[in-house]
């Protein structure tokens, strides 16, 4: 297969590494100096168990010229997918899939706006990677990836999942794949977002009163969203599932905090933000959500 | 008239120095090195054109065995209210008049468990103040004091009025004093309350799009919940002058800002506390001002 990763952070080089074991991949990224390394040098990706291994997919800072591919995954962070999609349409053809599988919900749209509703694919990983150099990434846990569409029969993308899967990137073609894109979300927009406007570890939401009252109410305001959207969670499960994820990372630094703690953009508008915008679709509030996503942005704000 | 004065900070020194021209006054503070200062030495009250004079109220940490006072005026900050009440309930007879002029509103709550709706007294004051010293003070903005009661009619409280007018505290009986308190607090529950939770002085609030878009919200949201109350405003006004308010003192450092850059304790439960305890009486959401209280107690928890 012909696969274009946009965007060569933690994921990008994660997939983008892994699935040049077996494909003609290429990993486009803005970053000159790390499109060198790759294509110089190849790519490190140091294993949990101390091994480690170079791979050599193809890097590119431009596209231009370059023949459609079979599947474009991306991995930029959100805020940038419409630019990045945007400056290599040339790997877009008529039959080219475009994959996202970060984190939050909403993303599809932005993919509709450069292919039909079949072309786009949809889903969660359960890796995760961090980069510890220039074309140097060191792969945390493992774990199954959904794929799924946002109309007909998932199993039509089985060939997608097979070219993971035998790629050591194991994945399934998941028929509730919006589910489990909510499901993954629910820490993402109660606990996660309220390290970063509080600038506290995980732990800290599930010891401080005040703090966790308002990360069960964030929680309970999404899992209504969800319902709204026909997407049916307990919300006391949920409640419970989130209070687990703090209290097993209590020095916990979320990407939010850090985001923040250095004056970043965060990804709050396709986190905290696709919950309000389904519920400005949906009608059932979310004021708690519409606050944080104010407040983060602002925090944003503080640094400019 | 006999009076006592709980809290020997800014504002309760400002009252004490200057009832003490005309009455019988005690201020009552826990620190004694104030008390002792005050006993000794008296209040050095410095004024804004620069001339300075010393006042000669009598202090006390204690005030077992002394004779009920005609007027008590409780200036320590709202969490203490009730402590300082209770700590010198021999002030309290049966015709003593309890008034606050605290910021905030839902202080007559605590009042009305020392006496009977008829000595309530509630009310506003459009001076500031700011303690410089030990036993000393810097007079700030002057004004009216505004004061009014619970029930009946407010012309009846003239003798307090006057007792403060002859002492140079200008001050009226107000027949909508309620509509007053609510009126000051707009600025404090949206603009200072987010200026607390963001770090940021007061023109930040103007001048962040995002910041700006949270504190209308939270002027509307209290606009609401003053209607259900029986207190009209028109949010568009106050919306605006909370927006002059910022824009007028850009740097501007607000009180609860301060309090959790320092890590203590702040009014948030009079202030955005009493919005949310008047919603949760009238049933008119103010989803985002409890937010904005549980963020505060959250910052106030992440020092201990």
């Amino acid at each position: 297969m012909r696969i274009a990763v946009l965007g060569g952070g933690a994921m990008g080089s994660l997939y983008g590494g892994y699935l040049s074991r077996k494909h003609d991949v290429v990993i486009v990224d803005v970053n000159e100096t790390l499109v060198d390394k790759i294509n110089r040098e190849g790519l490190v990706i140091a294993e949990p168990d101390g091994s480690s291994a170079v791979y050599h997919p193809k890097a590119a800072v431009k596209t231009e010229g370059m023949a459609p591919a079979d599947l474009i995954i991306v991995f930029v962070k959100a805020m940038f997918s419409h630019g990045a999609l945007s400056a290599n349409r040339s790997l877009i053809g008529r039959d080219t899939y475009i994959m996202t599988l970060q984190n939050g919900s909403g993303h599809e749209r932005t993919l509709l706006e450069f292919c039909d509703r079949a072309h786009v694919v949809i889903g969660t990983t359960q890796h995760n990677s961090a980069v510890t150099g220039l074309g140097e990434i060191r792969h945390g846990g493992s774990g199954l990836t959904h794929v799924g569409c946002i109309e007909g029969d998932a199993s039509r993308l089985s060939p997608v999942a097979q070219a993971l899967t035998e790629c050591g990137l194991e994945a399934d073609c998941c028929p509730n794949v919006m589910e489990l894109i909510w499901n993954k979300m629910f820490t993402n927009v109660s606990a996660s977002v309220l390290t970063g406007v509080l600038q506290v570890p995980l732990g800290f939401i599930a010891k401080d009163p005040n703090a966790w009252a308002l990360c069960e109410k964030l929680v309970r305001e999404a899992v209504a969203v969800a319902a709204g959207e026909g997407l049916v969670f307990d919300a006391e499960e949920k409640v419970s599932d989130v209070r687990a994820v703090c209290e097993k990372s209590p020095e916990g630094i979320t990407s939010i905090c850090a985001d923040l703690a250095k004056g970043r953009k965060t990804e709050v508008d396709t986190i905290s933000g696709s919950v309000v915008a389904a519920s400005r679709r949906n009608g059932v509030p979310a004021p708690t959500h519409e606050a944080m996503v104010a407040l983060v942005h602002a925090m944003e704000g503080k640094q400019s």
